[in-house]
């Protein structure tokens, strides 16, 4: 039986749509817009619709929506609030419909919803979606928001902890340099994540608005078995 | 004394032209276009012109230059030789202009060149641009040639050898995820390139078509001095 391809793309300005039409891909933007979507849905959300646009999301906001909305780290100013995993709480999110619009991850899933299955990753959700994703007999792309259509460290090392989760798995092949990279970059945060992120970019943004205390948090494995899922131009929550 | 700045890009796709202006950059594509140049000079070449068209390579040879072109791998019918390293003999390039097409890096050489300097790097000539690059003092961004616009592992580690030479003469400083991915894989492939090297994507397409024979020479360390610079269009020779 021939194995399922298994490939990584660092930034958007990287992705081939036409090489990924059938397979599940995977977004990941650990700081912070999926550990965000992935804590909405842990702290029981019941749907998110993504906006790529400023203007969508003040236009869901006067209808009466919940809205998370930031741009480069800052809230907006008309939305509820932003995009920290911690303003995700039961209180605020619990049976509720949340519009979110992100500086990139809303982009992202636009961008690759021609593909056969979007899903959200994260560390919070890392045992989960591995399981999810091997059960759907798929090929797999593992989609790194990045900074900016720039490559990042930290979306880099949570692909590479997917990618070796699914390898070892023996479903997939790959001969996918990004992926290669991605494994073995992880092999080297792996042993002490916290120290490794130190040197990741956008820690010291981050910090430099005083927006790195989820850090941590976006560390974390396995918080969550919700799977968010794009369906219908929404996200919703599926389990493994 | 402030530091100057090193990034490193790891796609054409990824360059962002107007944040290197002034800048010194270190074209990386070892499999086999920056490879293949650093041996015509170390072998006596007195000048290459880097062309982007087959076209134009077509024209010259008309006109009676010695050309290297060829596409994916493949030597052009109209071509004197295609793309290994191996190819330029003394007999063949001492003294001479070769007129030089390759799938990835004159495009490069030429999308880069509004910056400061261009030079051609490659493990054979690394001592030597590295203290090049240190004479300059510039900022530096090391320009994976990559493979049809994407990530590869091969110019990264390259990359990422330079970064770790520059970074220990503490006068360069980096705030760039790609440029600690790239030391980082560095690091990991150092211990035993040859080894490393058979998980790349390229070294398994070079193998598919016979043209493998000259990887082990590619990971070479220091076979020349010569700095290829990119001057008025062309490519001549320089020594640190």
């Amino acid at each position: 039986m021939s194995k399922r391809k298994l490939e990584t793309c660092f930034s958007p300005v990287l992705y081939e749509s036409d090489l990924h039409a059938g397979s599940v891909i995977v977004v990941i933007d650990i700081l912070r817009a999926s550990s965000a979507i992935c804590t909405a849905f842990a702290n029981g959300a019941e749907k998110i619709i993504p906006v790529a646009e400023v203007e969508e999301a003040r236009d869901y906001k006067t209808r009466g929506f919940l809205v998370a909305a930031e741009r480069d780290g800052y809230v907006l100013d008309f939305a509820d609030f932003g995009n920290s995993p911690f303003n995700f709480t039961p209180e605020r999110v619990s049976g509720k419909t949340i519009v979110y619009s992100t500086t990139n991850g809303t982009g992202i899933i636009k961008m690759a919803s021609s593909a056969g299955k979007i899903i959200i990753g994260s560390f919070l959700n890392i045992s989960a979606i591995t399981e999810w994703v091997v059960q759907q007999e798929r090929d797999v792309l593992l989609f790194c928001a990045g900074w900016k259509n720039r490559f990042n460290l930290e979306d880099t090392i949570c692909a590479g902890a997917i990618a070796e989760r699914l390898m070892k798995s023996e479903l997939y092949s790959t001969i996918c340099d990004s992926t290669h990279a991605a494994m073995d970059l992880w092999g080297l945060a792996a042993a002490d994540l916290p120290v490794y992120i130190e040197k990741v970019a956008q820690r010291s943004r981050l910090r430099s608005k005083g927006l790195d205390d989820c850090i941590s948090f976006c560390l974390t494995f396995d918080i969550t078995d919700k799977i968010p899922v794009f369906e219908n131009g929404i996200l919703v929550s599926d389990k493994p």
